[in-house]
């Protein structure tokens, strides 16, 4: 990392202030990281959903990065079941853990009224059932922390992995959200709505400090560290991931395309060539088995050769 | 509206292709329409939520507008208590009718397990019940139809009103929905994922052709129409939305602005001069009375009006 890197990110949190409830939602995470550090328990920090980037300083428009939080939300439930704690940093309004299973149905028509009680309908209760089990017995190994825009992730990026030294080796940060990589400077930025009478509109964008070069070497040395990266075209894929790898030295990059990301990823590591892959077959595919279940359970392995040679005491 | 306007909203068409789904929801709109026609209902076109603007053709990225879809929302719940049938024409995900008064609770929360039963716990069963009856009760009269991208709303916002030229003055158009006045063609986006490696970002956008002058003029001639003029400047509210009832010749421009909409708006007609006021007293608010609610009761009346000089046979 070279000085001019480094200033970039310093530069970006004085330019752009913490969000609101911010104090609190640090206390909260160091209360988890306290407590799971006390009973040697794995945290999972999952980033998930798209961040916004304001173009105006009274926000009406801003720009958006496509991501429901399918990947981090379901990762989520797999990291719990497997024995995490986690924290879930997401977009709000982004998919979450357990209610991503009810999206797109209403409540409403899965209630039965009687004069005496109101009831979930016959033909919903053992879905419901089951995920209201899994719900309340998981719940409180889950933190949910929401964020909407790029400033406001990148400041709970920084404290949620910084509270999280505490762990060393059991922090695994599973970094799924999808970060922009372009943003307008709050300096830079018209104060009212910006109107079309104006005519066309030119936009000058600018890049966004890559956060994973402080978090690697500064906030989270430590910790097992997994990126992503999303690409359309599937020619780019394995060198970016790879060239994601050896710039920020971290342990995997999780590749995939738009397209094929529920079926198909692959994972770069530093020593095995050719990356390893994760694919589902058409009859996984068919019994509702999910890509995630299966990248959880390939990085919990990994985490626990990593912790084995990393705990220290 | 001069030859120019014209050519500009009918290239937009050209330029854009349909949304998924397109020919079975004009369809089932075109049946909400005929028999309401045949009853002589009212029926109210509510829009509601943001527009996208994609800056990639494999969709990474998009422009967004700031709308959670508060007022289509609530103004929906209100025009079918109202007796109007509801065409809710929406941002997929944003809010809805009744399930808005849920939204940052969990289902799960909510649900107690019995052994033999699974129901909605003591606390949540007034809320609950009535929720769920009056959802039950309007649903009938509710067809909810959802849009993400501003080419998919202008496609389903143009057939929507055409069939609801059969209404003639039965047919109200409530556009809250909050519309991009920008967007990049498809011809000038790039086709992958934009790279970060090339620095810096430039967009060019173009403006968006104003529909409101084909849709009164041609697609909606005999409906009452109102629009809305969100500002964050308040010294330009009335003017702008003066200037927008003189621009397109429809029935009221609703304006508001960013931060006090949810308690104050003005409506712009084109006799009443200052325009009429609603504003929430604090009394008001703190008993929950919704802004909505006396928007929709205004509206009705004009509506009630216009009916009176405009039907025909």
């Amino acid at each position: 990392m070279d000085h001019s890197e480094d200033l970039n990110w310093k530069i970006f949190f004085e330019e752009n202030s913490k969000p609101s409830h911010f104090d609190e939602n640090v206390k909260l995470i160091f209360e988890v990281c306290q407590q799971a550090a006390i009973k040697k328990h794995r945290v999972a920090l999952v980033t998930s959903g798209g961040t916004t980037v304001p173009l105006e300083q009274n926000t009406v428009r801003f720009i958006d990065n496509f991501s429901a939080g399918t990947r981090g939300s379901a990762s989520a439930e797999y990291f719990l079941e497997a024995g995490y704690q986690v924290i879930f940093l997401h977009r709000s309004k982004s998919l979450e853990p357990y209610s991503r299973h009810l999206v797109g149905r209403s409540i409403f028509d899965m209630i039965e009224i009687l004069p005496e009680n109101i009831i979930i309908g016959q033909k919903h209760q053992v879905e419901l059932r089951t995920l209201t089990e899994k719900y309340q017995q998981y719940k409180c190994n889950l933190l949910m922390i929401s964020f909407n825009s790029l400033s406001d992730y990148l400041w709970l990026l920084q404290a949620t992995t910084q509270k999280m030294q505490i762990l060393g080796p059991l922090a695994l940060l599973y970094l799924a959200a999808a970060v922009s990589d372009f943003y307008i400077p709050a300096s830079q930025m018209p104060c009212h709505k910006i109107q079309s009478s104006g005519g066309p509109l030119s936009l000058s964008l600018q890049l966004v400090p890559k956060m994973l070069a402080p978090l690697v070497t500064l906030w989270a040395p430590n910790a097992f560290i997994v990126s992503f990266k999303l690409e359309t075209n599937e020619t780019l894929l394995e060198s970016k991931s790879k060239e994601s790898l050896e710039k920020y030295h971290h342990h995997v990059v999780i590749g995939n395309l738009l397209h094929s990301r529920k079926v198909y990823v692959i994972l770069v590591d530093r020593s095995s060539s050719p990356p390893e892959e994760i694919r589902l077959s058409d009859s996984e595919l068919e019994s509702g088995v999910e890509i995630e279940s299966k990248i959880v359970e390939n990085l919990k392995e990994r985490h626990t050769k990593y912790y084995a040679n990393h705990k220290t005491g």
